[in-house]
């Protein structure tokens, strides 16, 4: 994911102006570049937490692309930052040619148009049982599709025609919400870590099932035994064990690197993070179908720095998009997801 | 919530058996009996995980109703527990008519069909703005309408006309995450202490909302700076302030009865319970409406447990089906919200 890209495009090659492109988001500041020398797209992310860092980035762009000299950079920002840190940006580089500040929906859809139509290898589906499938999108076919942008929030965009869309709706429930409640249950530092955990866990432990409820399945309304009936819905339940050496006043919750123990019983970090992205990953997956629906769309493009080329993710989303659809719809995912609207800003200004 | 109902069908004081109705989900167990005698209909609740003690609920009845025979006795249940326990019910009352297992769908629609058009004063709206209303359903345009129950998890029912309807839908996020995660989180021990500390917090602490992304509003779309753009979002920034006195290998998270310390920063139980309060909520909301404009369904009606006359959810939930339906839909809520499936086994045997 986020691999640079080469020669893409000859003409770029050409230009005098080096344009450093920035997608400034409540979490991660994204970038992309096209270093002339090597003919190479370059994709760059941090926290946008660290944006001290991230000038320094971009300094250190201009320096190995410009020698330093700012007169012939132009940068182009897009996302929320593009506003909050506009005079950041003025302050770090009074010199450039301009910053443009331009509209987070428009350059998402100029990048993953970009995205579909000139890089092979770009768009693929992905479910555990058929793996990982690289697709070329027909031509006539691309539209309408949804675009699902899953940041620290997420955005659904319903795409007519190139440069024709509608944000449909949204979703508060994304990865800041994951990502939150993950360090704040588990102690986990990194997005990478919490990943890792949810791979080995077992999310029965935590969520409760429709055989839990039931005994059995839940035939008549086509809800197997397995079929998570309420996401975490195990924790509340106090158990029937009291140990009798902890004391009432006890606060019932107390971290470990191995879990949290709660109302006399431990749930463990991996069980607890593999239910929390299912749970999240799901609703995302069913706000988009039900969206895709209601717009009569039949192709999902899920961007957005969420999903990281995780795998259980990615099956998870397919699986949603799958489940409720009856497979009448499909689930695309990007190898550089979390730069569609880097790109779009990027080549709003390649003519 | 809950209150008995007084006289509600002459025709019921005469019969001979005396029938018990139960409602076993995941969570709670409900319950609903007549009592020939004050002549009303009563209803009561209890954790499932209790379930020894809810068979003492039903002795206690038996008792007070027939003197302890079990003879002109009639057990019906619905939910999940209905089959799950349905040997132990056998076990418990060998001597009774019958014990009948009823689908969960269709009490739940008997129910509030019932409730709609025989209870006056059992359906009302509410909204911080205009306060509580009651609500007495034109009869021509009751149907189509679509039931939400929130109970554990949501199911989410069309209704065409009396005892047509289909399970459109439901989520996993429902009040079993709530009270999971709150649980675990702040320590509370009860859904009135959480849903008590809610009352009181700051959400803004917690949630990243559009301002904080942009600075200003992102008025092209509709989306006002307090519009929440990411539900804990504000949870995983590291902060810029390192305490130097916090060893690096030790657990980033603790609990006390204040609030929980991550990364150097603290969260407190109100803003923690309010955020997931909102994120729920919002999110049950969002998805009946989407639900509801597909189906072509105006009138949506809340049920289920999860609300427990909580005005600032009550509020939440109107304020989501307003907002997503431009004004076009309504949200309703009910006095005896979780009896709903109770009411409807219960009426199955009342000819």
């Amino acid at each position: 994911m986020g691999q640079s890209i080469e020669c893409p495009n000859e003409a770029w090659k050409q230009h005098k102006i080096l344009t450093i492109a920035v997608d400034i988001g409540g979490s991660l500041a994204k970038l992309v570049f096209f270093a002339r020398g090597a003919g190479k797209l370059v994709f760059q992310t941090i926290e946008t937490e660290k944006i001290s860092e991230f000038m320094l980035m971009m300094h250190e762009i201009i320096n190995t692309q410009e020698n330093g000299s700012q007169s012939n950079v132009r940068i182009v920002a897009t996302g929320g930052g593009a506003y909050k840190f506009h005079d950041l940006l003025c302050q770090e580089f009074p010199d450039v040619v301009e910053i443009a500040r331009l509209d987070e929906m428009e350059c998402l859809i100029k990048g993953l148009d970009y995205f579909i139509h000139e890089v092979p290898e770009e768009v693929f589906t992905y479910n555990d049982l058929d793996g990982e499938h690289a697709v070329v999108p027909e031509h006539a076919k691309v539209y309408p599709y949804m675009l699902v942008n899953i940041g620290s929030g997420v955005s659904i965009v319903k795409v007519d025609a190139p440069a024709q869309y509608t944000r449909v709706g949204g979703s508060s429930l994304g990865g800041g919400t994951l990502w939150g409640l993950l360090s704040l249950i588990t102690g986990a530092q990194t997005y990478d870590e919490m990943l890792s955990w949810a791979q080995g866990g077992d999310n029965t432990q935590v969520d409760m099932l429709v055989g839990d409820i039931y005994g059995v399945d839940y035939g008549k309304i086509g809800l197997k035994s397995t079929h998570i009936a309420s996401s975490f819905g195990k924790v509340f339940q106090r158990g029937t064990v009291k140990d009798s050496t902890t004391p009432d006043t006890m606060s019932s919750a107390e971290t470990s690197t191995k879990g949290i123990q709660s109302r006399k019983r431990k749930f463990n970090n991996a069980d607890i993070s593999k239910s929390l992205l299912y749970a999240i990953s799901n609703n995302i997956g069913q706000i988009a179908l039900l969206q895709a629906k209601l717009h009569n769309v039949p192709n999902i493009y899920f961007g957005g720095s969420y999903i990281r080329g995780h795998l259980m993710t990615m099956n998870t989303l397919s699986y949603a998009i799958n489940f409720w659809s009856s497979s009448q719809k499909q689930a695309f995912f990007l190898k550089h997801e979390g730069h569609l609207g880097a790109m779009g800003a990027f080549l709003t200004f390649q003519s």
